[in-house]
């Protein structure tokens, strides 16, 4: 890596293997959950890591680049760490908490990465990408905002009560 | 983990191995850091962290465990991601901008894990807990602001005009 485009180029690949990872286990994920609001969380964060797997596409093309993935191992991490908890929690609301704090953990990975993208993408001069990945952003946020509510509002209290 | 006190106790040892993989690796980016600002957020991040893991022993302490680290298989990745740039990126303003930028994903790491251990500590009524971990929690958010306004002001553009 010689210059910004190319640092730039890299993030886009590592977070594009991030978000097939998160579409491929947020249906295991909904599967095991028993709060329903969890389950919809899931869910819905679902449909809109879709959405973001087809922006980063758009992104790739305006840098003229195939979009191609690239490993993320602090996304496997991530991963692996929210299949332990899933495993080794046997009590389901002890289940729904761990679950839900791995997903905060891995909504915090895609803010750092998507703010970093932004912050690149504007320095740059790719604007328009910048408007694209700023979208994305926010849906990071506001997912991980309501799951932060959820938990405090009822997850985490069931838990306690397990 | 059969109720929330194991999950506490669980993500309690996942952090604890995570702030020292961060100890350890600090000194390494530091050294490889050209800008003196990014050199200085290093430095001060690595004291700071000595003492976030002195807190992590109160809290181990104050529910009857010994402070023992499990390893956490999502900061191995974010470390290895931070090598990796370290590795690739041979012109020092590019190293630069993506140090800082595997720096980010790992103070959003913490603050996602704090945010959910203040939480939980809450709910478990451990109130003098919640306390110690709220001060680490404001620590890693005020290390990532520091770091994305050297970002945006100074070592992006560096990395630009490389």
């Amino acid at each position: 890596m010689k210059d910004l485009n190319e640092l730039f180029h890299h993030m886009l690949k590592d977070v594009l293997y991030a978000e097939k990872q998160i579409l491929k286990n947020l249906p295991k994920m909904s599967k095991q959950a028993q709060t329903p609001e969890l389950k919809e969380a899931f869910d819905t964060h679902r449909e809109e890591t879709q959405v973001q797997v087809e922006r980063l596409g758009q992104v790739f093309e305006m840098i003229g680049k195939s979009p191609r993935a690239e490993t993320c191992d602090a996304m496997l991490g991530l991963i692996e760490e929210a299949q332990s908890v899933m495993t080794e929690a046997k009590d389901p609301d002890v289940k729904d908490a761990g679950m839900l704090a791995a997903a905060q953990a891995v909504e915090h990975y895609e803010i750092a990465r998507y703010g970093t993208l932004v912050a690149w993408a504007k320095e740059l001069g790719l604007t328009e990408a910048a408007t694209i990945l700023q979208q994305t952003l926010d849906e990071e946020k506001k997912t991980d905002q309501i799951l932060n509510k959820l938990a405090l509002k009822r997850v985490n209290r069931q838990a306690k009560a397990a």
